[in-house]
């Protein structure tokens, strides 16, 4: 998980923003990808630390967002019902996957040496 | 300037985050552009249509996170004085536009099949 406790640095954060608006960064990669693991979203929202209100907000923005919804999912009472990612859903998290790898391949010499610069780059985990 | 009004899409915004808890964002870049290109504080806040106050802020937070500061300025009476970046502060704006600029260009393609997949992408500028 990108905000996890286990997070390297220096640390890449990646907002794509498209002409209608919306936006994709790491908080809704994650939600896709804790929904496709957890098979809810109530499953990805606790994973995330996040409410399962918040985390409901975040996928029917993205199914906004996207010409074909991402997440199907049927919302059910207290214990809530499941989630999956459609094909769209799983275009789109390894779209974003991979541009955040290759982005942080392609930069890495650029990332290392401003983490150079930075004050306690000494003391710093690296990526 | 990576916010103008002239930006285009998909738009993809990068923040590098460090070991120390500092970070480095589209806004403090343009504001250290801002500072090379007008010579000070106050006239990169006004071509960012920020406050001067703020980008006081930004300028003092960029100079606490580096081992050296990156912007030196003289701050004079209301008419505020000048500012230039240092060695540092030359070398860490090169270094986030090249960071940004090789991100792009190594994530072109899922950019492109991402803003081909949202919504209205028929009708996008695209970058």
């Amino acid at each position: 998980m990108a905000d996890g406790p286990d997070r390297t640095y220096p640390h890449l954060h990646l907002r794509l923003t498209f002409a209608n608006g919306g936006w994709i960064g790491p908080g809704k990669a994650d939600l896709l990808e804790g929904i496709a693991e957890t098979g809810s979203i109530s499953g990805a929202s606790r994973r995330m630390g996040m409410s399962y209100k918040r985390a409901w907000g975040l996928a029917e923005a993205l199914n906004a967002m996207f010409q074909t919804p991402l997440v199907t999912a049927s919302r059910g009472g207290p214990a809530h019902g499941g989630a999956e990612l459609t094909e769209a859903g799983r275009a789109v998290l390894a779209h974003y996957r991979a541009l955040q790898a290759r982005a942080c391949e392609a930069g890495a010499a650029d990332m290392e040496a401003l983490a150079a610069l930075a004050r306690g780059s000494d003391m710093a985990g690296r990526k």
